[in-house]
């Protein structure tokens, strides 16, 4: 095992009555004059938006709102709400929605502490020294941002996806009602089962297989998430389970389970050229490419890929080969995703095959123009990025 | 499931070279005169205090140090630290120990901030607003006070133990470094071990039953917790072993296990007397209870104590009978304690059976005076206590 930090200040408040302590929340952690940062859609449509407009309301905390985050958010409207909260003197930031609408929402918080373009964080020209204060009001269970030291914008000229990761940017405290997860729609459910489930196997497969609590701990959660996502797409009103698979979001991604591991995280830079690319679903995105990435690197540690598969997937263990009862798991997680309704390479994920030309372009950005590897199982240089694009495009 | 906070703020430095950023911490969470509260005997013939005492030289941060701390931590030393720390103008408090002197450290952080008898607040007379800022350099994994919101303290005058809990007290950081644990007493690793899976016992054994992610993950940390501690005992210098059983104990007791149950703490309480009384190590008072009231209170949920049987102790299912899989629990329980040196009965664990009028009195206390009730899955009155100290009175 390696020495770790682990530091997961978040306040969680979780459950039915949660929301009802959102005014207090921003009260506590020093909120006078909120921005009220959010997608569209479906957080109107609930009435969770006028909810929390009424509780701050109700507190006499004055705010200003900014909606229109669009999955893989933008680095266009995170630069229009840091002149927002500029011109309007916010000193809090609330993000009420997923993974998308805390990212942005944290892009703005690094922004408004720096004078110059906050894309020079991204773009490795400027360490952030702060961060505005943010909370959040969940709704979709999946990126983990809630309390992830992470935040993933894109660029729109080029549109160029990319994470930064300090833990200045983790949320002050996430409010997670479960009730408010029943009506995400079978897709979304699945990706975002896909992602936590990913957060956990980027932080698992790694040469560091010598930390019991963790791969234990690590495992326990894989193992219930795969088995509540199953579930919950047949009964997505069952509290219990959209409980266990909310919860799970969060700890999949608050650095818990790679405490004394090395992550990977090689399947996720995959990924983000497929979201920037064809506007795909992050985690339907990470399940076209996983199982490919898994049978390219299998060779780096085959004992951990049958422990994997023994031990999250209920794989019969082959003793005689860990190969082969590896090879077994990586078929049952295809089973899983397409069970889930999630698809398992790059034609059922785009809906025809990636053209030579757009891996070539999608492996030099992944690469940052065949500059850096990815991950760390196995380094991925840009021709073993092409080599795994390839074997993703097969039917 | 019911409703839940879940708040774990401490910045947790682990490994080998976590003690070299000790200065740094400090710095970080604003300490300007520092407190070094520690026991004696170990953390000086280590090396460790006069580690620490050069480690804030080089910083240039003063200090003053008040050692002296003992199992079962006296209210009296704390009150001399709360006058050292008035008199020298310390703002930051470090323990450089165990649980003891972490709770010790944690009343005089409350002390600092009351005007009145920082008893009151034990006596429920007082609810404190604040707590001085402490740093924990941990040496005995056990108690997990170097995550958690507890504080444990024993009023000398009539050996009154008794605990409090709020967020105000829980460590800024804390730094684990598992070699410092190579040189634990087997007594006192086996303590250790029983102590840290009684912390998720407590909040396992609920009749909130249906909270998956908690029971996947409390159940993984305990049955890592029992593995490697059977192995450590054989192999004390392993440093995998150890830094499992450090980080285990951590996580323990900072509420991840407890997230959506209804923790329980009976087996707590009716051991804290035992400590007043016979001067008993925590853990081996708790494992000389935890059989007699499991069998005690196994009527409330037997399917709950089957489960524990079989996916933390290995216990084959017996599926025509929840009881007797239970009852093969607690026996391979009992087992497991003496395997490790640990007492599973009164007399084991003081050398004789207690009198009945120690039982009456210590029932008497735990039950404040037959005011209270311990417990939750069984609210346990004054008789019930008694009942179960006259089963672990059985040799």
């Amino acid at each position: 095992m390696v020495d770790f930090k682990y530091y997961t200040p978040t306040e969680v408040v979780f459950g039915k009555d949660s929301e009802s302590r959102l005014a207090e929340m921003v009260r506590k952690y020093g909120g006078n004059k909120v921005l009220i940062h959010y997608g569209g859609g479906s957080v109107v449509r609930s009435g969770l938006l006028d909810f929390v407009k009424s509780q701050l309301d109700a507190a006499g905390i004055p705010w200003v709102e900014l909606g229109g985050v669009v999955p893989n958010p933008r680095l266009s409207l995170a630069r229009k709400g840091i002149e927002l909260c500029r011109k309007e003197g916010v000193d809090f930031l609330l993000a009420v929605g997923g993974g998308s609408v805390i990212d942005s929402t944290k892009v703005i918080g690094y922004g408004l502490n720096y004078d110059g373009d906050v894309w020079d964080i991204y773009d490795g020209k400027y360490a952030p020294k702060a961060c505005t204060p943010l909370g959040v009001v969940l709704t979709i269970p999946a990126a983990g941002s809630e309390m992830s030291d992470s935040a993933v914008i894109t660029k729109d000229e080029g549109m160029v996806k990319r994470g930064f990761s300090s833990n200045l940017c983790r949320p002050r405290f996430a409010i997670m009602n479960p009730v408010r997860t029943f009506t995400l729609p079978p897709y979304q459910t699945a990706a975002g089962v896909t992602d936590m489930m990913m957060h956990t196997m980027e932080r698992y497969f790694s040469h560091e297989d010598d930390m019991l609590i963790t791969d234990a701990v690590a495992e326990a959660l894989m193992r219930t998430v795969k088995q509540c996502g199953e579930q919950v797409l047949a009964d997505p009103e069952n509290y219990q389970l959209r409980a266990q698979i909310m919860w799970a979001g969060s700890l999949a991604h608050n650095d818990l389970t790679g405490c004394g591991t090395v992550s990977d995280f090689a399947t996720h830079g995959i990924e983000h050229e497929l979201s920037a690319t064809y506007g795909a679903t992050h985690g339907a995105g990470l399940a076209a490419i996983w199982p490919h990435w898994a049978e390219y690197v299998l060779a780096e540690n085959p004992t951990r890929f049958a422990q994997f598969a023994v031990n999250v997937l209920g794989v019969p263990n082959d003793f005689k080969s860990p190969e082969r009862t590896a090879r077994a798991g990586i078929a049952a997680m295809v089973d899983f995703y397409h069970r889930i309704g999630m698809p398992a390479n790059l034609p059922e994920l785009i809906g025809r095959p990636a053209t030579e030309a757009e891996i070539a372009e999608m492996a030099f950005k992944a690469t940052q123009g065949k500059k850096i590897t990815l991950g760390n199982l196995k380094k991925l240089d840009y021709d073993d990025v092409v080599a795994i694009y390839r074997m993703a495009n097969k039917a």
